[in-house]
């Protein structure tokens, strides 16, 4: 295997908050052990709470026990690769003086490579972007990650990404968002890419509808607060679920390159016809969860685990547009929500039906169904001839796997592949602002058609797969979300 | 299951030859044992042979007991009711009073079913078709089922059909091609035409070619001075592979009624484009085989198995075309022989490539392959990501099984279907005449400008897969037959 090992400074701020110990460090732990990493790389972990290197690294310990899968049992061994090169350092972005101990650390080589992890609220990247500037930390071989939300609408995304372009370039800011860095993601450009058969197959001529689900069944509890200030349209919407549009309906880029990639996801986006205020009722369903059951145990209403009050959806289902020659007229149908029944990340193509049935019994549509959570799968609903003697020739239907055979191998977790991308200094899995502010602009309108109360708040209860208008929606249009 | 019971008379000729043992009697035994012939239906057993009931049934016993497949065990249970059906009758196609015989076990009945099978050199048919009539014994509900080989050359085709036409309607008259009768092959149109996913790929624009393969291991042996007569393009080309490629070639039928199906093949065979003999070298390859091993065990050469003497073909290749809108300048290429390496039935649906590949490593083009012999399958290679952290998207080509889930039913054999059908009066897998006419018109041109000598015959040893200059017809075009 021809490995490349890169030798990089990754200072992550936030590095002792949630996302750090669940997603950064496990991933860094496996990166490292898989041999991506060069030994004389460091990890610079940032905090405001004061410690020492000794119990910064069993800190790290402690909690990457918790949080390796647990089909990944943890080992010393490998933990000791990645204690080497870990580095504690006192940061408090209240005082710009703290980030003098950064200085410290970093040699002073405008030539090595850094990668500055704001895993930290977007009210800090100016102050860290400040601080770095004022200790000449960020060369032109510095990139910066920022994790989502960026902002909650256009406007406080265009001020808050300005900011940071005060102080990196572009190409030197990587948007993360970890749907990007699913395997069976990446694996749509695969299909739809390199396989002749997709090809003829890839329009509304032979599509009849898309849907997309992303159900969670974990509520938001205890961050009410932080999430209430966003909804289901702002945390999923406007960019895993857009991100996936794009990749599911963007013409074939000329090559892989990320701004090839990307300027055809930015056509995509820029296609995607605005929800206007006389099609709202009809195309947008928001809702919010009451009292319910999950797995058996009786779980809060939204509003009871928080305020009383509140306008911000746990729900939102839509039905979109995309007005372009390959796709012009066919409905996208796309959910997500908290509190529902099952965990599901799944895209649904439904081909359209023969033009005409010569067969006696109904011929049910094909049907891809490409699922990445909880497990990864593609499947594929064909019809064949029932074996047999009947005269009359009887059809079935048949649900075949068109996964690869499975390797038995660990399978990456999407945090490598990206934090791995950004130590290799490849954006093509991150968003460009550009796709970043037309996905805003095309949610603003439908939020703000919501704030006019043009769509009333529905509810759902907990354990379910959301109100029942979400079925009518489907069912309007003679069609109906897919089940297992 | 709503299963109807047929009630019928069936009358083999050539019922003690080898057809018979093999196939027919096996096939009734199962439909009868599957409750598809009543009880008061007769299997009238005809041979020159004189014996008396007794020694017919004991006969018949012995021989079901060896030609039942190994997995389907002889059990005495089922063959007494098959044995309850069962009649002797001595009957001497060259003395014509023998059919009083016949006439004395058919009751007097013109509204009773009958279906006479021919199971006899075509030598014999008009003698059998007269002696029947002479003792008027084909009334409208007869039907007469007809063995291949029927003549040698459109002229013989035409001149023992005609003689059949005398006693019999056309639509009264079933020619058996057995391969019509295999499930994978009648899955063929279930799969065109009920999966729109198969719709638009169906076609020159996205087909780069097609292949098909009969091939066989045995060779002539004991029926040499009867092969030798016709050879593999009569015995192969003509009927079985013909009619294969008419069911991948032919436009939907606008229903599944048998001549709504036959019409569409007929359109496919007279849109054969002819071979001429300009083209008859690179379109072309007849040969024989030499001596060589099958299986480790030597084996004699054609020649050596008869006559030293022969023209006759053992192997046969073909590239052809189909010249209409659908799949102009497609080429299909096409090989059967005896005494090959494998007993192998395969079409292969060799997709183009994709128009452009944006991938760093080679994409191979889309491949379905549908077997039938030995096994039946049904496989698609399709292109996927490698999954893992390689920074340039890598793919991997998966073959992936489009079969249904096997279930636990015994598979029916083709000649159970063919025989159902002729007794439910339902040709549609059977051979119209002017499909057989058009199909010798056009085999016979080639074997004419064989016959002038144009291509020479080549040899290839007992045991490969042809001559070489096969693989050079595909090599010429940039082509490869497929290999397992």
């Amino acid at each position: 295997m021809s490995r490349k090992f890169y030798k990089c400074n990754i200072v992550i701020f936030g590095a002792h908050g949630d996302l750090s110990f669940r997603k950064l460090l496990p991933a860094l732990y496996h990166l490292i052990n898989d041999g991506y990493i060069d030994n004389e790389s460091r990890i610079i972990i940032t905090s405001r709470t004061k410690m020492n290197d000794n119990e910064n690294i069993n800190l790290i310990k402690e909690k990457l026990k918790i949080f390796l899968n647990t089909e990944e049992k943890f080992e010393e061994e490998i933990f000791k690769k990645l204690e080497n090169l870990i580095k504690y350092c006192f940061i408090d972005f209240k005082n710009d003086k703290t980030f003098k101990n950064l200085e410290k650390i970093l040699v002073n080589n405008q030539n090595e490579e850094r990668v500055f992890y704001f895993s930290t609220s977007s009210n800090f990247y100016e102050t860290i972007c400040k601080s770095l500037d004022t200790y000449n930390l960020i060369s032109s071989h510095s990139r910066v990650v920022l994790e989502k939300p960026i902002g909650k609408d256009l406007i406080s995304s265009k001020e808050i990404n300005e900011k940071v372009l005060d102080y990196f370039e572009e190409d030197q800011i990587y948007r993360i968002d970890h749907y990007l860095g699913k395997d069976t993601v990446q694996n749509l450009l695969a299909l739809r890419f390199s396989n002749k058969m997709f090809v003829p197959l890839w329009d509304t001529n032979n599509i009849d509808h898309i849907q997309i689900t992303l159900s969670e069944s974990v509520g938001v509890e205890s961050r009410w607060e932080f999430y209430n200030e966003y909804g289901a349209m702002r945390d999923m919407v406007q960019n895993h679920l857009i991100q996936l549009i794009c990749l599911l309906a963007m013409e074939p880029p000329h090559c892989l390159d990320p701004n090839a990639i990307r300027d055809e996801k930015l056509k995509v986006l820029n296609s995607l016809r605005d929800i206007e205020e006389k099609d709202i009722l009809n195309q947008t369903i928001r809702a919010q969860y009451s009292e319910g059951n999950i797995n058996g145990k009786k779980v809060q209403g939204y509003l009871s685990d928080g305020s009383s009050q509140s306008e911000t959806e746990t729900f939102v289902a839509l039905k979109l547009f995309i007005d372009n020659f390959r796709w012009s007229n066919t409905p996208f149908y796309i959910r997500t929500g908290k509190r529902m029944a099952n965990k599901s990340s799944e895209i649904i193509i439904q081909f359209k039906s023969v033009p005409h049935s010569i067969f006696d019994n109904y011929t049910i549509p094909n049907k891809l169904v490409i699922s990445f959570d909880p497990n990864e799968s593609i499947t594929l609903n064909l019809m064949h001839k029932i074996p047999g003697l009947d005269e009359k020739m009887k059809l079935q239907e048949v649900k075949l796997e068109l996964n690869p055979p499975r390797v038995l191998v660990r399978k990456n977790e999407a945090y490598e592949r990206l934090l791995l991308d950004v130590i290799r200094a490849n954006p093509t899995l991150f968003m460009r602002l550009d796709e970043v502010k037309a996905a805003w602009r095309w949610t603003d309108k439908i939020i703000k058609s919501w704030q006019n109360n043009i769509t009333p708040m529905q509810n759902y209860k907990a354990g379910t797969d959301g109100p029942t208008s979400v079925v009518l929606m489907m069912a309007k249009d003679g069609r109906v979300w897919h089940e297992h």
